[in-house]
């Protein structure tokens, strides 16, 4: 059953009026009469197609500058009434209103303004009122309306026309409802968060999230499940210049080194990153170091990695990035010599994020229907925040050590402990259930790789030390000096052990959690 | 500057018309003219207040059964003009129009639709269109006019009046609007994420998400974040019993040991969880049992973890848990003694699963203003899809075994490796970079807490393994069979090890990463 209905009348809104031409000629094909009003009205016109206008065919005059011409009876009447409904029929009839067949609308550009201006009240005047109704109207009445919501549906709507010789199938009309219903959704909800980030408010009774789709990817997160990516305004910056498309893991492994370096100086810090955990940072200030000690720090771990670098690449780096295997390396730029040598090999995937601006906002965790929402832990960690509770004081230099060790600590999953030497992670103990195990997991990891540089390091603890035991390994194993938040009940033991055995302890205010 | 703006006129249609006359009360006070229709109308005059009728009001009857009656140039002028604008109130006077100052509008209740009637055509009907216009028109013209789309802003609404003698402020209004919008956005994804549903179409062009306020949490995953549950309709099922409110970890953690139990047999498994990562699972029939083993698996990390029993617990087992700190008891019940002692800690949180249903549904991962969207790894691993690819083959019990661990195993952030006996963890590796680095950690767990039960387990790992040291390490300590997705090119190398060892090599289909 294809249920076809005639298209006989139709209403036309834009403003977005490419490709109108191609529509109009179309429509005209099938005799299918048009009324529109404003700026599509004249275009229609101009374009030399007949049209009638909305003014004159509802016999209201368009008023308040255009803000109230479609809403009227004879309008939506024309969309809402249902066609083998007697009653309505005769309802219609008695007005002397006509069914309308075809809706083929577009929103005033309410996203485009906010990235065009900051003029508030320009803004609020791209909300679509008369718009949105027309398109709601019609895709709930898709079992006799056929309704268009993009540019992008023309060609769709024309093939339909064709194959059904001027009329749609309930098929194609649910489709396009359905289509419209996602437009109206998305646009409220640009409308909606606009508003909320306007006013500061960040936890609104009812919240919704919207996203464009990017990319069907191959698979998800395993073969076996399938996904899609939804690109953001701040996705958008980055740019791919060489390689085989991103693979969901690829993305997600992004999103972690990113987090990464947005809280680095600028134009310093490497950080690879393997399963959404760093296993190797530096921000040791020559490129070629830096890149050196984080890879050092993991080498194993490393194959197959992320390596993302806080500044632009230069053909040295290049040479020696190109000694090992990655999936993907994303720098502030590339030397035109490096990025030459760096697509020697075909599947590497190489993106410039010179672009890239981070924005600390709202980030929701869903669990299925429900989500957490809470800002993320991307505040500075600095020096004036911070207690110095051992004997033994740490110099600057020290400081600088741990207080890079923390900011990476917040980064690894919890449990975290991170062991740094020269301003580059040693070791990282990750995803453990207790601290004690990331302290071995840390020390062991330095112990495989770089045994020499632990004595004299500096570790962080994402959260405090319930006991001595992990701090007890940790300067057993050559650690020097400790940040840790504080906050156990054994605080006051902990600082004992420390000066007992000629540590520096530090306490943070800040618990680094992250899951 | 409060811009005050008296209310002479308001126009209400509710669904939810609960709370009315306390409203109307108010109106009155203030000499407010309402215009009203249908259901609100007769309600209004029920209650003894004035009102005229919208029909009357516009001079237009009401058509197709209510699908058309605010759909009107007169009702639509009298909110969008600009009170300032002498041309909008020139034109307003030509047509015999009047200003609309307040509008109190709740929507049909689509959402509730939905959970209350399969009928699709019903659920459609209740897709309301004239509502939203009214309120989106009044609340994109909030410097002039006053919007209240929910019940719970009447209070707001009735104190406003009363400060302001019958006017609102500036402020107000704005609040108002940006409520409004919340509403309508929330109402406009529910439709669109119903029909996408329905339609079985996972990935549309543009996708919005939802949520309704559930509670703000005192702090989010640390102390110096901010934190709020939207709680979805899943989650409302559990029913908490007892003890301190959830914060954001604890939510975090149900989040992880609901996933784990929902793909267990009815009335079997208990998991433990800290830090979002199992560190005890066991599926053993009897339930004392399956909690000691799921205990003794890390009883370090279990401390402060959740515990989630997919069973009901009696008063023996509500003994042992007491036992021990946990922060979370979930249950598929609890006899009423047990709940009598485990309400002996006062900050224990006690929750009652025994209502709750599992949707596998498609879960978003946002970053920021981007997020990946795939469907949840879900599926039941059965004994079919298995490839025994060694010489020795495993027996039923160690085949049920296998399944377990590799169960089991994606729930483990990855890489993991998860060693069982009896159904039962007795070792899990998570979070690392390395394949070889999980093994270790897990078979140290095992020989930590539970060294007798190496001796003919056997593990499961979420991905391949690339070479045979972690094997070797697995069958060294104990291990008589693996299970492993398979796709090395190493493998035929690793089938010879486990043949050459004695050892039973089992190949899944499909990988389980998870992140």
């Amino acid at each position: 059953m294809k249920k076809l209905i005639k298209i006989k009348k139709a209403i036309i809104s834009l403003s977005d009026k490419s490709n109108l031409k191609i529509i109009l000629t179309n429509l005209k094909k099938f005799n299918i009469k048009i009324i529109s009003s404003g700026g599509t009205y004249k275009e229609i016109k101009k374009l030399g197609f007949k049209c009638e206008e909305i003014s004159n065919y509802t016999g209201f005059k368009e008023m308040l500058d255009g803000r109230v011409k479609t809403l009227h009876p004879k309008i939506h009447a024309g969309l809402l009434s249902i066609r083998n409904n007697k009653k309505h029929i005769k309802e219609l009839k008695n007005n002397n209103f006509e069914e309308i067949d075809l809706v083929i609308v577009n929103f005033y550009p309410f996203e485009k303004s906010i990235n065009e201006t900051k003029n508030f009240k320009k803004i609020i005047e791209k909300i679509d009122i008369g718009g949105p109704t027309m398109v709601r109207a019609a895709a709930k009445n898709f079992n006799s309306v056929t309704v268009i919501s993009s540019p992008n549906q023309y060609e769709d709507l024309i093939n339909e026309l064709k194959l059904n010789k001027g009329s749609t199938s309930i098929n194609f009309r649910y489709k396009s409802a359905l289509h419209s219903f996602n437009e109206i959704a998305y646009y409220d909800s640009v409308i909606s968060n606009f508003l909320n980030h306007s006013s500061n408010l960040s936890f609104p009774e009812k919240k919704t999230f919207h996203g464009k789709l990017s990319e069907k990817l191959r698979y998800g997160e395993n073969p076996h499940q399938i996904a899609s990516f939804y690109k953001g305004s701040e996705f958008n910056s980055l740019k791919q210049l060489h390689g085989k498309k991103l693979s969901y893991n690829n993305y997600n492994d992004i999103f972690s080194s990113l987090e990464v370096l947005s809280t680095f100086q600028k134009n310093l810090g490497t950080v690879i990153v393997k399963h959404a955990n760093p296993c190797g940072v530096s921000s040791e200030k020559k490129s070629i170091i830096s890149f050196s000690h984080a890879f050092n720090c993991d080498p194993i771990s490393a194959f197959g990695g992320i390596v993302c670098c806080n500044y632009k690449i230069d053909f040295n780096l290049a040479k020696k990035i190109n000694q090992n295997f990655f999936e993907i390396i994303i720098a502030k730029g590339f030397e035109k010599r490096a990025l030459k040598i760096l697509k020697n090999k075909k599947n590497l995937r190489i993106i410039d994020s010179s672009n890239y601006k981070y924005k600390a906002i709202f980030n929701p965790v869903f669990h299925r229907d429900s989500f957490l929402l809470q800002n993320i832990d991307s505040f500075k960690i600095i020096e004036k925040d911070l207690k110095f509770v051992s004997k033994i004081k740490p110099n600057k230099y020290q400081i600088q050590n741990l207080i890079f060790a923390l900011n990476v600590c917040r980064y690894v999953k919890s449990n975290a402990i991170v062991l740094v030497k020269n301003k580059s992670t040693i070791g990282i103990g990750s995803g453990q259930p207790n601290r004690l195990d990331s302290c071995n997991i840390a020390i062991n990891k330095a112990k495989q790789f770089v045994p020499n540089e632990l004595y004299n390091s500096v570790a962080a603890s994402d959260a405090f030390f319930p006991f001595t035991d992990g701090i007890e390994k940790l300067v057993q194993s050559g650690v020097k000096a400790i940040i840790q938040p504080s906050g156990s009940i054994r605080d006051k033991e902990i600082i004992k052990f420390a000066n007992d055995t000629n540590t520096i302890l530090v306490f943070s205010k800040t618990r680094h959690f992250k899951h």
